[in-house]
């Protein structure tokens, strides 16, 4: 259940900051540990922003989602109130209905978590999709 | 903005069960004030539940849904950790398109939060509609 | 319950940006009802640090904390998916241990819910203590 | 990233119920994903509880808290608003300061979402910590 560090050396990783608040936290003083993929997917879906693509006018419009097939993730130290969170993304690969993305949660301390996450591209009613050209040349970005 | 803890006389209350758990707390050791909005609504639709009526069919067969209009709530002592609490319903007022509802949350020290929720009927696009009889009915009930 | 839309005339208000994503929003397409009032505390913790108070420091060194005592929330529109909000907060009073919030929360076709705040200041057991100093100060910016 | 769905032959698996809620679906008209650790965790503290052990005491009198070191978890079909899930939990290995959990999130159509969790037990400041024996033993029913 080991999770590599290193993004792949190749291409950028997109960064979006997560401020922590009252309602992340638990009472162990901590981040509560689903949450972080409530940041995760906030940083996938601005990446995604950036590159001009917006999930509502994705479905809206071309009547395709994203949907988390699976994930790894791992603590390896706790993110506390107030905290300062970087989320660094990067994807790792491009199949032909799915993506799998690496992410890094990181406080000033170095990193607290990291997600491995197969992201698939699906119709209406859950069916795998392939990625729209246009969201397809965008992923390839990162 | 004082709600007066005394539901009305007549009828009987609906009692809900909600255990606290990490999900539910804050840094600050207490549950996050925003959650009892969560076991409010929980135990409203075990209510309605109770008399027959489920929320995803009312919206698939009658395309209407329940939408909480206002609601004044105050926070009396705080709920903690496995705290074993209870949710009191009592609908105080049926109107035409909508019902006040008055809610205690209750651990075993008393009442830790009081919540009076205006909740209105609506039809596919968020507009008003009267409720439908069965609903109105059940609704009697309590 | 009606509550007043229009902040005090005197003063500013503190404006705070939020994105709406997938977490925020419910199986009716909208902004889940309690999800406000984590929008809402997310604002006035900005406006906060932006006074340079932030809330672990306030509670690690002088012990003391911030706490909902009671609020009305009026629901006016539905926030959705990307919908790029603003929280407007304004403090309409300080009292001597509590102080009174109005915010208003926008998107682009207006102002879609109300929230009239009263927020005390407590001690670590949860009693009721005086501004420090330079909370008060800092409140009075706003 | 394929996480086996067979529970394993020996030991009997802990059952918790677990009701949809809009507060735990989303824009899509599903579960959200972060949603199902909230579940898996109400799930094991149950089961500890079953066991005549509650979290709140565990940390107040032994201090010691569990907390996920890391995740496997893979969504195969989507829950709904309403779904009468059940989160079993099978404990499936014990170690010094740690433990391996399988669970199974199920709705009336067959399993939704799989977790194997890594959960350790730590001391105050999140030093892993030998688990205490009267929580060994308990969790060896499992």
């Amino acid at each position: 259940m080991s999770v590599s560090q290193n993004p792949s050396p190749r291409g950028v990783s997109h960064i979006f900051p997560v401020r922590v608040y009252y309602e992340d936290t638990d009472a162990a003083g901590i981040v509560y540990h689903a949450n972080y993929f409530r940041f995760a997917e906030r940083a996938r879906t601005e990446m995604l922003r950036s590159a001009k693509i917006d999930q509502s006018t994705l479905f809206g419009v071309l009547g395709v989602r994203f949907v988390v097939r699976s994930c790894k993730v791992e603590y390896l130290k706790s993110a506390r109130l107030d905290d300062d969170l970087e989320v660094h993304t990067k994807i790792v690969r491009i199949l032909g209905a799915s993506l799998l993305a690496k992410q890094v949660v990181q406080n000033d301390q170095g990193p607290t978590t990291l997600l491995d996450s197969r992201i698939a591209c699906v119709g209406e009613y859950g069916r795998p999709v392939p990625w729209p050209l246009e969201v397809r040349s965008a992923l390839t970005t990162y």
